[in-house]
């Protein structure tokens, strides 16, 4: 997205708004307004530009919501290669470092609690941060399937939901006035799930 | 509590009332309200009281919301003296029936994530209605490692956050959308999660 973009000096004075804009509704959210709450104006007066300008980007509020979450999904470490046990902390530990910022907490409280009154904002969301970060999980577990690290029989599906259900379990006592996630929450939770899912031959 | 408490016919009329507030007020959430759109006025007007009558109860909107959320926890189902995964299966699939009543689902969602702004409300619903089961679990898998079921070094702490957080994510999923969990995903879980904790004897 061309938002999140780095570009040499000289970047355009659409993108510098765009950027604004994006920022201001972080901002807003951040502070705890909720999908409802939040107007174009008030992202409008925030960002310092018309609301002309955010109409000519974005047709309606939660498309530009969509957009500003989708913005603060850290990219998927790449780790295709190493093995299966490598491969799922460094994804579950992406999820553990997101839930360390406040405004990552807030905002994935709204993109995920606002979701009957706004599906169109959900379904974006789950589109572009949500998807492929379960693709690529999935792909992790299906190639320990296949080289034999992992039980043929291993249900791929409830995998994912234990390892990922796990740590948002962890992460969601943490926004709740819990402890912290420990540093080796990742690496914990693999290794208990791998006790199980391994072929007794790995 | 008295509000859910059941009493022979001539239930005086203060507890008529009570039943009739906590009524409108999860009406009114379920309805979509968030904890911070919800008036005492509109609980008031659609309970068919005064608002003073609810002032007499509840000190504030807080308080009030977190007795009604509470009422909404089934009880507990009696399990203590079958084996381990009878158990476990028997408190998922409790998880699994909640998430099923729209009303719940929505209610939870106002559990949970209205927690940042309204802090007490959470806590008061942590109390009453999340710690009892949690506990209820964790008995459930301390029995286990003292009778050699499970790994003498299981953690148990994880141990539950891995069963909980996979069935939340089955039910958060459902409540997004997504297919509603099926009926045998509480043994599902459970007989994958023991897998890896069970002892090498057992």
């Amino acid at each position: 997205m061309s938002v999140t973009g780095t570009r040499p000096a000289g970047r355009p004075r659409s993108e510098r708004a765009e950027k604004a804009i994006v920022d201001a509704t972080l901002d807003l959210i951040g502070e705890g307004a909720s999908v409802s709450e939040l107007s174009i104006e008030a992202v409008a007066a925030r960002a310092g530009v018309g609301k002309t300008t955010i109409y000519r980007r974005w047709a309606n509020k939660e498309e530009l919501v969509g957009d500003a979450l989708a913005t603060l999904k850290a990219p998927l470490p790449v780790v295709a290669g190493r093995t299966v046990r490598e491969d799922l902390v460094a994804y579950l530990d992406v999820m553990r470092q997101d839930s360390l910022h406040v405004r990552t907490r807030c905002i994935m409280n709204i993109a995920m609690s606002d979701q009957e009154r706004h599906p169109r904002l959900y379904e974006r969301f789950h589109q572009t941060a949500i998807e492929p970060r379960r693709a690529a999980m999935r792909a992790v577990l299906e190639r320990g399937v296949a080289t034999g690290e992992l039980r043929a029989d291993l249900d791929v599906e409830l995998a994912m939901g234990m390892l990922t259900g796990t740590m948002l379990w962890y992460t969601k006592a943490a926004s709740h006035g819990g402890a912290l996630p420990s540093p080796d929450l990742a690496s914990r939770i693999v290794d208990e799930a791998l006790r199980g899912f391994r072929s007794a031959q790995a």
